[in-house]
This record gives C-alpha cells, structure tokens and sequence, in this order.
C-alpha cells in the first residue's frame, strides 16, 4: 500500500461519511480496479460497502480484495445487493468467495441466486482442493463445428465474454465433447466463410479435471498458453484454467517449498493476517521433533565424555564443525530441491549429480579444513589442526552427500523432496559430526598421549 | 524428458543419419515445437541440424533450445542458413543469442542480416542484464489514433505479428510517444468506422526500460496483462515485455531467493550444465564467512572454561540448544524474506509483527523447554533442567527476534532481506545461544556448588 493510496483513502473517508458521493467518485476515477482494492481495504468494510455497491465495476475491485476483507465485507451487504454482486462475479472467483462462508451466509445466498448459478457454485465448489477441478472457471466461449468464421465472430461478439477468454475459444460436438481449439487470431486471419471444421487445431494441449494443480502451471507455463482447458476422463470440456490463475498457483507453491525449506508447515493466506496459535502449530512440529533428533548428538558426546574432559579445548570448536556440515548440507539440499521442482533435474542424473557434488564438497572442505586448522594451531597445537582439518573434510563431505541425497531418496518414496528442509540437514549432520570429530580427536589424541 | 521422447530420439537419429526424412517428419507430426526441442536436444548437433533446417518451425523449435545448445548447434551452421534462422527468431530471443555468442561468431553473422536487424540487435543488446530493456522484444503492432477500427484492423491482419503481441496493439503519434492501448478483444467489439482516439485507453499501465525487471514481472502479475508497454524517459515506446517472459523472470528471481536463503550466491543457468568450480566459488565464500564467525561462539565456549570442566554434562545439550535457536530463527527469517518478496508485508508493518513474533516464539520457546528439560533431569538432575528450561526459552526468543529482524534491517539498508540466509542466521544464533547457555548455567551452577 503506498503513500498515495493512503492518502486517498482520508479523503475517500471524509467523502464518504458527509454522503458526497460526486467527490469519492471524482477521487478514484483514475484508479485501476485493483489499485481501488486496496484503497477500500484501508475503510471500515461499512463505509467501503457504501462507495462500492455504487461502482460499475463493483464485482471486479470486490474480487481484488484479500479473502478475509471478502467475507468480512459480505457480512455488511443487504442479501439481494449480496446475491447482484455475486452473479457478477467470474464463476471461479464466486465459488472460492462460497466456499470460505459458513453454513449460514451459504443458506441466507444461494435462495437469491439464479438456478444456473446456484448449479454451477455446486459444481465447482465439488472439486478436491490443489486439482485442476478447484481452479478452473465455467466461463469461456464455446463454439460448433460446422459454424463458418463470420458465424463465429458475430457469435463472440454478441457473447462478449471476458477479456481474458475471448482470444481462445473451444469447439465442441453435442454432448460438449473438446473437439478443438481457435484462438481470436486465427479467426481474424482467417476467410469469413471458412468453416470451424478446417480452421481450428484439433490436437489441444488439454488437462484432466483431476490433475494436480502445480501440473496445470507448468503446462500453460511450458506451452504459453493463455488459457487450458480442462475435461473430464470422456473427454467433456468442464472449464478452462486461465494463465493470471496458474501465475498464482506457481506463486502459492514456491511459498509452499521455501517455508518446507525451514520446517515451516504451509501457511494458508497471507503472513500478516496469520494468528498466533495458527504461526505457532505449523512451526513448532519439527522444532520439537529436533529436539529429539539431537538425542543422537548428545549421545555422541556421552560417548566420548572423557576424551572430552581431558581435552576441552575440543569444546572450542564443536559449534563450528558441527555448524559447517550444517551449512554445506543446506547449500547441496536448497540447490538440489529447487533444481528437482522446476524440472531441471529429474531422477535420473542422480548418480551424475552425486559423483560431482563429491569433488564440489572435496573442494569446500579443504578450503574449509584450511581456515579452521589456522585458527586451531593457534588456540592449540600442530595436533588440534590436524584433527580439526581431517574432521572439517570429513563432515563438509558427509554433509553434502547427505544433503544432496535426502531430496532424491524422499523423491523416490513420493515424498515431497522440500521436506529435506535445513534444519533436518543441519539435525542430521549435526549428529554426524560430532561423532566424526570426535572418532577422529580420540584417535589422535590418545595417540599423543601414549607418545 | 519423457521416456516417449527419448524412445523418438532413438527413431529420429535411424531416419537421419539414413537420409530418410520422410521418416523423420512422420515421426515429429505431432510434437509441439517445445517438445520437439526436447527431442532434438538429446541427437548430436550435426544430426539435429539436419532436420531442424528443413522444418518451416525451426525458429520457433531453436528458440526452446537451452541457450548453450543454441550456442553449440549455431557452430554447425552454415553462415546463410544461421543468418535466415536468425532472422526468423523473434528480436527478444535473437538478441539474447547474438549476445551469447563470441566475437568470431558475431563477426561472421552481422554483415549476413538485414540493416533492420542488425540495428535492432544493436540496441537491445545496449540495455543492462536485469532491466526491461534486456527483457523486451520489439516485435509489437503500431497503430496511429485517426485509424478507424477497420482499418486498424486490416493493419493488423496484413502484419499479421505473433499470436502473443496482436491481442494489444499500441496508439502511438509520429513521434512514437505511446498515447494509448486498444485491444482486439475492444476491437472487433466497436464499430468498425470509430476512431482509435475514442476507442484506445490512453491511461496505459507502462514501464521505463531502466526499471527492475522484478519490477516489470510485478506490474505484469497485478494489472493481468498480455504485455507490458516499455518507454523511454521522454515516453517514446521502446519495446514491450510479454506476460510469458515475465512468468521466467519471477521463476529466476525465485531461485535466486531460494539459493540465497541457504548461502549459495546465484548460479546463472541450470544446475545441471555447471560446472564444479563454479558451484564451489558460488558456495565457498559464505561457508568460509561463518567458519570465521563461529570464532564468537569459540570465544564464549573459552571464557566458560571452567564451568565446562567442572560439568561435562553441559557440552551433552550444547549442540541442541544452539541448534534449537538457529532452527527457530530460520523459520522466521524465511518467513519474512518470503512475505517481502511477495509483498504481502512492507516496512511499516515491522513493529505490529516483531511483537507478535515475541508471542510466538514464546509458545514455541516453552514447548521446546519442557521437552528439553525431561531430558535433562534423566541426563542429570533437577538443576540441570532448570538451566536447560531457562536457556531454550531465551534463546528460542532470541533466536527468533534476531530471524524476524535481520531481513527488515537488510531490505532498510538496501540489501536483499534474501541474504538473512538459513547459514547466517544459524551462525549468529549459535553464538548467541552459547553464551546465553553457559552464563545462566554459571549462576545456577556456582549457587549449588556454593549452598
């Protein structure tokens, strides 16, 4: 929200409450729907009521508010004003409003709304959440095959449906089977008593209504497309996915990996509106299960008690080692995770990706070993540096390995690969070298003992 | 790449190297020319050239190439073919492979194009990496605002551009300064003998070709648009930025974040081409940083000397305790980079959140230190699981402030609150959690030896 839109939402107040609406009006004419949106969002949902059941656009700036401010605003609405700004609204956006009211906004609606309308919220409120199903709209342009372009156009233009659906419309037999596809272009282009038949592309990239969503994104992604249609297992059109909604999906599911990436559970809807009680159960799940997980670590330790109290200058530097296989890890699970979600990697170039990850993790280790032995000389003796060296190596190696692989072995379980977050790496590796460090100070140690 | 495509790899390299092209065109009929990269990809380049120069879509195939295969295949070109090629490729996409190419090679390709297209690479490839202009093409429809609609489009036919660029065509005066946007969907709704001037939006969404292209992919993403109009600073229409090229950039600018959350600098290109001394310099400079770092933790390790010696118990717990707020503090500071980068927070929402922030981690800070302190008493005694108990809360509090805090103080200071990276926050934390550790452990510890 900028410094502008706040300042217009002051005046838009003042104007509001002294009833002038003339000045609202002439404060936001220039403002786009979704810029006015988030002026809105700044009044009291009673006040922004008043102003927006009065604008041409109402259903538009109402779909641009954030999920909550819907509900809450619908909750000020008289129910036959409710049910006109409902049947305005694109059929998609008008299920996902349904489904976040409870039972008794649901019953107050749906008697208000037209029977067309009431069946399609059925319909499309009926798809499992994350399936193509969910995400699709019923509104786009269909077309018959037999119709000539000139019949076609002036079939569009009548039906003038929405910006982002005019540019493709979908050719279907009777029973709405998807014969084909053509696109606004084609149509232009085209001579005007050519049939449907001959112009359209029979072979249409096309989805299940079942599909994962995140499959729906990378096709329209991977074919450009403006919008994919989606069918039921006969082969019946039952809507359309439009590129702006796949553009969301990618951006819901990016979030959904980086918070994966910290052992956050997914949180729905936006961060600032999230509650304490919802921040605190998806984030105290794996803190708690490492917590647990360092038993291993602890064990390690208890182990070697007495190495270690005979030499607590290994003390010094157990964060530090620890910490590097943590580090290394992190880096070979966040670069493997990322690769496998956008397709870049696939299973297969796994044991390529592991034989190079091992002269990668060669490489940091001995630059790593280089740095810690210089500090461990100097804190302790030639001994110290060479334990430290011979355990940096080791545990950055580990580390990596572990890394790198956690994403693949949880890939091939059907697991989703981003669960290997940092701190389960760094909890692993973490148990891992300390036992190493220790194993290898004992070694040398006593060594020298005896000597 | 699919197991079919690799199967027609197989076929396609039979009916090449054989002479059999008939053979191959039946085989790739029905491939999309992004598959038919996919396919192509996997022949030696001599053998793909073969048959992607007889096909009348190899612009289009060639530019789904990854870009070092564009470069390696461009080598086995003969100058005349690699120039009409050139010249068929879209002018967003040729400049990007002109400016991937080696002196010898543009030497050898400039003086074989058109005047037209060699000024056009000249001026595209003029614009920083990361701007709107590296990202625009100039393939976009003019039209002049005393058009009628009928003759615009009949403009529009003749030029027949792209499907992605026809859908909006741009209203510009002699001069080229952008006046308006007509789209053909307002088009081939209005009367054919109106004028552009009455019929274009003249309050255009635009870009300056100076700005981010995050910026531009932002833009693009709120306002839903096919394509975005760049102009100049005197708002001379440059160039436009499609939405298909602004869902790349927002996947790039994705991946960096992701690298950076865990201390990779970012790799250009995909994972799997690069090369092992790239990986390790993009990794090495972080994991060196915090070897170096983790001198503090050392320090507050040293000064607790005795306490240490006298209670080996204590070094059991280090490794979790410091690992716990390092693990709480990612979670945070991943939460926070992720709602900046999207936009769902802005600075002024710091304080509300920091506060809340503090209840949360105090829930989760709690929770922690009942776990922790059950496995104190079995490990010691009493005593010990108080220490425990009292030093997980703070350092959980602490921990997490520090996450919340440090992108906040990155994104006031100009840096990218993506550097608050999983590594650094741990290294910080783990200093901090050593020290708090240890002194609360000194004064409960001394008071017992005392009483």
């Amino acid at each position: 929200m900028s410094q502008t839109h706040q300042n217009l939402a002051l005046v838009l107040r003042d104007a509001i409450q002294s009833n002038n609406f003339d000045n609202a009006f002439a404060a936001i004419k220039s403002l786009r729907p979704v810029d006015l949106a988030d002026v809105l969002e700044e009044l009291e949902p009673s006040l922004g009521w008043r102003l927006l059941e009065r604008l041409p656009s109402r259903a538009e700036v109402f779909t641009y508010f954030e999920p909550e401010q819907q509900v809450r605003l619908a909750r000020e609405f008289p129910r036959a004003t409710l049910a006109a700004l409902v049947s305005e609204m694109p059929a998609d956006e008008r299920t996902d409003l349904f489904k976040r009211f409870d039972q008794n906004q649901r019953d107050m609606l749906l008697p208000a709304l037209a029977h067309a309308e009431r069946e399609d919220i059925r319909k499309l409120s009926s798809f499992v959440e994350g399936t193509a199903g969910a995400l699709m709209t019923s509104d786009y342009a269909m077309l018959k095959k037999d119709m000539t372009v000139a019949q076609a156009m002036a079939y569009l233009r009548d039906e003038a449906p929405d910006a982002e659906t005019i540019y493709q419309a979908y050719v279907v037999d009777e029973q709405r089977n998807l014969l084909g596809v053509v696109s606004l272009r084609d149509l232009i282009l085209a001579d005007l008593n050519k049939s449907l038949q001959d112009l359209m592309t029979s072979d249409v990239v096309r989805a299940l209504v079942t599909d994962d969503q995140e499959d729906i994104a990378k096709k329209i992604a991977r074919y450009d497309l403006l919008a994919l249609p989606i069918t039921d297992e006969e082969g019946v059109l039952v809507g359309i996915v439009t590129y702006d909604d796949a553009m969301d999906v990618v951006s819901e599911e990016v979030t959904e990996d980086i918070h994966k990436s910290a052992g956050v559970s997914t949180i729905i809807g936006n961060l600032k509106d999230a509650s304490i009680g919802l921040l605190y159960r998806k984030r105290v799940f794996w803190l708690v299960l490492l917590v647990f997980g360092n038993l291993f670590s602890g064990a390690g330790i208890a182990h070697f008690e007495d190495i270690i109290a005979a030499n607590i200058v290994l003390v010094f530097f157990l964060p530090l080692l620890v910490d590097s296989g943590g580090n290394a890890g992190s880096q070979s699970a966040t670069l493997m995770v990322r690769a496998l979600a956008t397709g870049e990697v696939v299973m297969r170039d796994w044991l390529y990706l592991i034989g190079r990850e091992a002269l990668v993790a060669l490489a940091l280790g001995v630059t790593m070993a280089a740095a810690v032995s210089i500090l461990g000389y100097i804190r302790g003796d030639e001994v110290i540096a060479l334990v430290l060296a011979l355990s940096m190596v080791s545990i950055v190696m580990i580390g990596c390995m572990i890394g790198m692989s956690l994403p693949f072995v949880l890939s091939k379980f059907n697991f989703d690969p981003a669960s290997a977050s940092a701190p389960l790496i760094t909890s692993v590796c973490d148990a891992v070298g300390v036992v190493i460090y220790l194993f290898i100070a004992a070694h040398f140690l006593a060594d020298v003992s005896i000597a």
